[in-house]
């Protein structure tokens, strides 16, 4: 039992190549790989490797199985996309962690960083996270809608550049033009607004507008939404997509 | 002068094992790497390739250097720490590219996504940004101090998880003090909160403590300060460093 490890791994965007040489010996190590199935389908399959691929939205039952596995012996690989402590599988498995088994505390358990889908898609745009900024999930699953808003008009109010997860869904296909609603009320009209798909994979898709053209039917559940800071800037390019910045410099006094 | 090209890599906080193969790449391409000197020292020589260390804060002359070398044809690589669009080089070099030669527009420029400084450290300590949350820079150098205050007070009011870069500084030693201050007046006394120096090298340090406690002195400016929110918990360990993280749920009405 000694031997056994938890590791909870940021897979990245997509490509391997996106991924660090840490994950990647984390998921050689393992004997158990669990997660989401389409980002388990991304991996390579290992001889002698077992796959517990489940659904979305099954966090916790994926981390109670994860370190059942892991009290019993094996080395185990929790698989989350992007880097695994932002909207992805760590808090699950420490919150699981907390209620449950004493010995699941005296588990080895290595969070290991990645790529997020939030700093690749900026990275396409340009440098539009350069200032201060924020990451907001926009389900309100977790939390009461009226706090998501009033976690935007904050953000927005304060001069945060907003990273959204989780725009909307089949069940809530309505919250990102409500999203957009609350923040015209607090940011001039010509903010900046990026839609980014699948970053880094063969689909990636990224569209550019500002908040009073930002159209919710440009996102679906696999996109991240960035919102510009009144310091974010657009620069045009000859033959190109223009690129995204927000100023380093804010002359502003609060 | 078709084959030059900008690359701007963010390394990630240090080891060979948490940089991607994406980044190795465009290092392995560079004629040129252009950065801050300690950053440049982490990398390994190659022959006939040319180095340009600077010193700290004189980023967009880093930045135009780069892009003078580009447009000459050069295959440039500028290197920052962690993510290259998280409070580091890659807004530099879209505001040089904004305010200078025409030129410089035509470039082919790919920003490298890295494993950033507030990733790494959360992944050290469990979960921390498990819910929403922001990231701060301390420095006034840019912006009014005022709006510093401005946004943390915003950002503990409606429930951001705080990562605070660049602290302080032997020219801004009072800064933190200053906001743990504004922080008490608006979080519970007992809002976790941790020192994380120098994530994944050898010199790494980790303190955990409370928003009462917080004491500046255990900052300096390689120090990432994370704050947690009303929903962050610290779980108890036996014979070992607690874990700290953000519940994904949020009862709070707002």
């Amino acid at each position: 039992m000694s031997a056994s490890k938890l590791y909870v791994v940021g897979l990245g965007p997509g490509p391997a190549s996106m991924r660090t040489p840490q994950a990647e010996a984390a998921l050689e190590a393992a004997n158990d790989l669990v997660g989401y199935g389409p980002y388990l389908a991304r991996l390579p399959d290992r001889p002698g490797q077992r796959r517990h691929a489940s659904d979305n939205r099954e966090e916790l039952d994926r981390a109670h199985l994860a370190l059942t596995l892991a009290v019993q012996g094996r080395t185990v690989a929790v698989c989350s996309g992007g880097d695994a402590g932002v909207f992805a599988m760590a808090a699950a498995v420490f919150e699981a962690v907390e209620q449950g088994e004493p010995a699941w505390r005296t588990l080895e358990i290595e969070v290991i960083a990645g790529v997020s889908a939030m700093f690749a898609a900026a990275a396409r745009l340009g440098a539009p996270l350069g200032g201060d900024f924020c990451a907001i999930s926009l389900s309100d699953n977790l939390k009461p809608w009226e706090l998501v808003l009033r976690r935007l008009r904050a953000a927005a109010e304060a001069g945060f550049v907003i990273a959204v997860y989780n725009p909307l869904s089949r069940a809530r296909p309505w919250q990102l033009g409500a999203a957009f609603e609350t923040l015209r009320a607090a940011l001039p009209t010509k903010t900046p607004v990026a839609f980014c798909a699948a970053i880094g994979r063969p689909d990636e898709a990224i569209a550019i507008t500002d908040l009073e053209h930002a159209d919710p039917a440009l996102a679906d559940m696999r996109t991240l939404v960035l919102i510009g800071a009144p310091t974010t800037k657009v620069i045009s390019r000859p033959d190109a997509a223009p690129w995204l910045y927000t100023s380093r410099s804010v002359a502003e006094r609060a």
